[in-house]
């Protein structure tokens, strides 16, 4: 079944294959500059630093929906052991084995592809087995710190979570935008809070799985229009999940990571940083949300933090 | 066999326990106030940004002489899969399993214990199998953003990279200030060069794992009186190795992990920011080194981004 | 809470440390001679072959409820990877992790310890999580080939399945014998089926975790009367779940495992042999169940075949 | 570039698609039938055992050469657990990542396809790294039991271990059963001895790798003509290493998996059989060699055992 032609015409208002040359991995990334990241780094006033990962415990968000997407699997190999004889100082060593989108985490560009192509039209047989994603893994971007933009669109609406059929539209990020007395500007990292996690936090993996709000098909188009430089929230499924349109499921991540070229970001944990933000009356921030470099991958677990 | 008397006279004048408190889990963090970090974004000036880790990858600086201590090992179990059948969205997923001490990464304070204690004076039977460390694990520290320093000591010294048996002392460190022009302070987290990484990089891992230039037993004591709230350099070993003193093996672990709280951290990939260091004429960053909160680990990898 | 005096007395009749030596470490193993296994082969008429292992899947029997014991998580590392250039043979290669506990699986005696001693006196700390069991791994037993005998508990008491909260008695395995005409002999593997299996093959892992009906802390006398080689059923648990004694949880384990030296399995598929057995009117055939010798584990997979 | 013109005419004589039907997913393993089995059984004399798995461990025989295909990691999740309380019985449970080709194992019909196509004719598509292989996964085969006969190349030859150079023959084989007083019948499991994996045993796993001796691209030939159900031997690469033919890399594999659907057995320990053998002056016997059920997989560890 063809992905319906809604989908083609905002793909081509949003498409940006080509504009940063035919070599390019990382899309919209190329919009944080040197002036971006200093002009972030200004906004600091306080030095007040806001976590926003989950905890990565085997005891995490996956609830089993998605195959192998596991919760991290912790386990000791060395325990206080007296490598060099008895009494000498000791090490405890520890391995992990976990999905890369299983907690908080970006996707690469190559988390999906449509049609056939990847992010620049590369072809989606470019991801293998052997290597995984040869061009757009999450390796490829040279790191991920901008200003942070909080567009609290629960607070806005003055509800603590918005109810799991809401699509976050345009319309709800002017007015989160307003709320916040922000404008987003080019190369921002936007963090869209819906209150969703709550769910999670309250310990109903279910209710935080589905049905959950998130971004609208119609939010790509906003974000082109800002060229903003990355986009997370604090759900499971990014977008409004189950889908806005018939026959459209993850729609948004294909107009968002294949044709502009824009990292998401799942799970992200935005409470604290909504009551900071509301304390503080700012919603612009440093943030600073490296992903681990693997090699070949379609996403990495992150440990955001956002520096007020 | 006893650790040595010298040990335990420097364990006395570094020393940390209760400093804190009682229920302290993150020691010399504690350094790293609103303050130092407000103060930290007031050095960033271009918004250049250089990353610090190394390439996760199966090709990484293991090389099976660290029981359990594996490189990563990447795994798709999605791709470009059409979860919603034919034609529609198509996504890619996938698992890694590695040891979390195998690449760039924090040590947490219980990656180390000696005479059966950890940090703050707790026994290290709280480290155990079943969810690993319960106090001091990396899921402890709330960030890992601050000040950064480099002390580039191999460039101080006027070589590329220090002989393996040059121990890093406390001369060396006040010569790199000087050479840095800058002074380091309370809540900084140093990073101490000895482009011993180059060996590795080349292509060596053998070579890059022993002999090895790194920090000398009277480095804590340095640390300790700076107030320094993290060091990281570039070596697989961090200390010197072999060791200085015979029958000490993994001293300063235990002096800098144990006895002082303060986190440490290996395998930094420093040559790029010694270059952009030297260019700028500026040793003193803002740093945001951001632990995976792993539940019960005793280390993390990291992928530090210094902003200059 | 120290172990109730029941348990102590009957894991003084029931104990075989030091029965075959100091440096045994595979117990009643030791009863399957070449004899026992020639005479095994024996009972083989039609050539008929069961096998008794679940598949190996994600969606195994495990729930969660177990910490670290995780289903089997599969993963490809080359597709059809043409590694010698384009046009050549291609191979695909896949990595699994998995908890050596989590499916068809035998213990170790290691799995096991009370009163921090395992088989054969030995202390508990001898197992670390650095190399795992230094004694009594499962890599110790050099194979596990004998005669098996169904004890089928549930067609002998004429029910499909024993409800949750039956403890099979030595008087269930007595009429089982009875029922299927045989006797067990020194040596011999004993199968005890029990028909719970029956609720995870129908999809209800919960139903399957507990209750359970399983064996009775009064079996291990049978088991050790009979001098029984080792012991598998079809429960999650092994013994009753709920346990029968209050603040006796798995004391049959501790008997088993620990007193009497007898390898014990889990989750093993016992339905089709169940109808086999009932059509040959035979309950004796030859059992091949070989660990996978994982170094230092307490317990691994097994695929185990029945030939009638 | 395309196999050469002998590889296709060799495929053509050994090609088993829709011998056993269109939707058989086993290949040769069709031809262990009850009366093979039963027939086995009756070999056993003394009921002495062979176990011929190598133990699983972290230096194991993969010395990284191929990528993502690695040895056993063991690490512990649970150790001496009072899960139940203080001074309760208390459990060990443990996890294992490794490559599902890494130590003794079989490969399924899977693990190779050429010119787009697996066993049977199927697509090679369909494996993928969703649920890996759709059809003739290592969980396909009920059963792996039957007679195994060794064929004892190195020891009939007069020598230990076969030169790095030694293309195993169809006269090799012919000699082999000559020297062992035996013919390989239909349905048989035939083991051919090199004496390679003295080299790992003695801890060259450089040695061991390559060069190899290995069967020679005119022996599927052999196999076919004997309808052999399944082919195991003491090398990493099953096949001579390097190649015969140029340009013909793994043209055993293809002939072995793709075009005769017969099951192959690489890095099994043949050194004690060879030796039980040559005492018994036996070389048939009954042979257990299950695989683990992981479904959808190209592979499995595997503990095989012999009896006499």
């Amino acid at each position: 079944m063809p992905l319906p032609a809604e989908f083609h015409e905002i793909a081509k208002r949003v498409n940006n294959w080509g504009r940063w040359g035919a070599d390019d991995e990382i899309g919209t990334l190329n919009l944080i500059t040197d002036a971006v990241v200093r002009d972030a780094a200004a906004t600091v006033r306080t030095g007040q630093r806001i976590p926003l990962a989950l905890a990565l415990q085997q005891d995490g968000v996956q609830s089993g929906l998605i195959p192998g997407r596991v919760n991290p699997l912790h386990a000791m190999v060395q325990i206080n052991q007296e490598l060099f004889g008895p009494g000498t100082v000791a090490t405890s060593d520890d391995v992990v084995t976990l999905g890369l989108q299983a907690a908080t985490h970006w996707d690469a560009l190559t988390h999906a592809s449509h049609s056939g192509k990847i992010y620049n039209g590369r072809p989606a047989a470019t991801v293998t087995a052997h290597g995984g994603a040869q061009f757009s893994s999450i390796a490829a971007p040279p790191h991920l710190v901008s200003r942070g933009v909080l567009l609290d669109v629960a607070r806005a609406r003055g509800v603590d979570r918005l109810p799991g059929d809401h699509a976050v539209t345009p319309e709800d990020l002017d007015a989160a935008e307003e709320f916040g007395g922000i404008r987003v500007r080019a190369g921002d990292i936007v963090l869209v809070r819906t209150g969703q996690i709550q769910a999670y936090l309250a310990g109903d993996k279910h209710a935080y799985a589905y049905p959950s709000p998130g971004l609208s098909i119609r939010t790509p188009e906003w974000f082109h229009a800002r060229d903003v430089a990355a986009v997370a929230n604090d759900t499971l499924t990014f977008e409004i999940f189950p889908a806005e349109i018939e026959d459209l499921w993850l729609g948004v991540h294909a107009l968002d990571l294949v044709e502009m070229g824009m990292l998401q970001g799942q799970n992200w944990n935005l409470e604290g940083l909504s009551t900071a933000c509301a304390e503080a009356r700012r919603y612009g921030f440093l943030l600073s949300a490296m992903p681990e470099p693997f090699v070949g991958a379609t996403g990495t677990p992150v440990a955001p933090v956002a520096v007020l």
